[in-house]
């Protein structure tokens, strides 16, 4: 057995953690020989309920888990953390404008960046998934200067995956056909699902898919896919959810195997984007590091949606620079 | 790839299959090279939020799923079934006895039961995870006529884990020093958590822990660990119900590698229960099958909590004896 590694989960009690931890513990984060310290923190009034769910992480019996650690204290959740997963977030309440949730999430990650700062391993990996995303790695990441920025990432897997799952649908083709898709900007409405460069059963996505499909159909329906399965199940989409952050970690840490996947990260101007900001890209990842996918073509409609999205993450960025160091 | 086997879950939309269907699209019921169609059964006003289910179970693009069936329909959804997990089960409704608890499953569990013998591949595996377990089990097998009733099961895996756990902690070492527990008849409050058969880091488990503990801590905690996380949680233990569900299943199918697991399964008479009572026994898997572990030593105490939770289960058949055929 190898020595055990520390995985860090905020938001331990809810609903993308249920659908989460229990997939780690098994083993289909860091393999089925990798043994884990889990660090599970939650606000004060979520204590109890975590309480319940390491019982049931200790009725898994499993033999990866040596060690089961729940506190609401950052600095003893990120102690030694080498994969940090914040899934929790501030969800928006009653008369909350979208700058509030921006500002009460940007409170949230600054204190969960410096935490990670002082306390993590040095070469942590850090996943953020709680909402505004991008903006919240943003943060953790400027109140980090000690580590490296590409260390921070931000969650567009699901909405990859969403991509893949429409295309494939719309082609009658399996999924495992489907190749090359990807997601570009903020994990918000305004994202870009982009499969200009995409390929289904080895032939090109644009030559099988109309430009009307594309932009009344398929975009919006990547869009909105999280309202969906909200309206149709009464709660909102934990599972796939999990899965996606199982995904993007994994490949991080073990190579996408010369796959495209979609993966926010910190810009270093790649595509004309401001340099900075954390923005999904198209990456390959190998040997435990991401990388851009660099000169694929950009038409003037992919241009005009990649801008669009840079520019809600300029604005967000905005509202809590207050915030950044 | 091999070819594509049929998996059928009922409660679809309920939490435990919340928790369990994202894991076995995962490959981690049939391992990560096993194509799966998926059948998902529910009732009529549950059909909306399983639609939000399978939404997501699109949005994983798994390559392993190869079709997801969802139905009200049990004959659609057991058609060449090979895999049969049984979850869904009536909650007890306000002002309902036990009495009408059983006997509203019994309903439920005798279609289920006929369909499968008419409709499932010959050599199925059924296992019973709606409660109450074993009763249920019963009546799904004795409406099966042409299916072996060793191929019926019900869970107390979940129970088994929960032992090991308490077992684990009580003595201070790593779950994965513990082996032979085992669970003895119903999956109720009458179950017998069994440690005279245990090891701890080698050393009988019994020259650890004293016959108070056993008794008056042990037991109890076992018996009664679903009440405690339901208290803490304020839900109950879906995501470890999901885990032994796994677990049950891929020792039944791959072996247990000689490890003791408990299952409830067809009484052949052995340890002097009734012979026909799905009762939780000690269990050897492999090759595709169970035995039931012989020749252990049973002392007046055990023997007598082994015979309590035989006469639950002959109580809990006499109550649907009407629907037994």
């Amino acid at each position: 057995m190898k020595n055990p590694v520390t995985v860090t989960v905020t938001g331990a009690a809810g609903q993308i953690s249920y659908s989460l931890l229990f997939r780690i513990a098994s083993g289909e984060l860091l393999g089925a020989d990798q043994p884990i310290i889990l660090k599970l923190l939650e606000i004060p009034p979520a204590m109890e309920a975590l309480g319940g769910v390491v019982m049931e992480l200790n009725d898994l019996a499993s033999p990866l888990i040596q060690e089961i650690v729940s506190t609401s204290d950052p600095d003893v959740a990120f102690k030694d953390v080498e994969y940090a997963l914040l899934v929790g977030s501030r969800p928006r309440g009653p008369g909350m404008e979208r700058k509030d949730l921006i500002e009460a999430n940007a409170q949230i990650f600054s204190v969960q960046g410096k935490s990670i700062n002082d306390n993590g391993n040095r070469n942590v990996k850090v996943l953020v998934v709680g909402n505004p995303a991008n903006t919240n790695c943003l943060i953790a990441q400027r109140n980090a200067p000690d580590l490296d920025p590409r260390q921070f990432t931000a969650m567009t897997r699901l909405d990859h995956n969403r991509a893949v799952s429409q295309l494939a649908e719309k082609t009658g083709k399996h999924v495992s056909e489907v190749s090359g898709v990807m997601i570009w900007g903020n994990h918000s409405a305004t994202q870009y699902p982009d499969i200009r460069h995409a390929t289904v059963d080895g032939k090109n996505a644009t030559e099988l898919v109309d430009q009307d499909w594309i932009e009344n159909s398929f975009i919006p329906k990547v869009q909105k896919r999280g309202a969906e399965i909200i309206k149709a199940r009464g709660s909102s989409s934990a599972a796939s959810a999990a899965n996606a952050a199982i995904e993007h970690m994994k490949d991080w840490v073990s190579g996408s195997d010369e796959r495209r996947v979609s993966m926010a990260i910190y810009s270093d101007g790649s595509y004309g984007i401001e340099k900075g900001l954390f923005y999904s890209y198209p990456c390959i990842c190998a040997a435990g590091e991401w990388s851009i996918e660099q000169n694929l073509a950009v038409d003037s409609f992919a241009q005009q949606k990649m801008a669009d999205t840079e520019k809600e993450l300029v604005e967000e960025r905005d509202a809590v620079k207050h915030l950044l160091p």
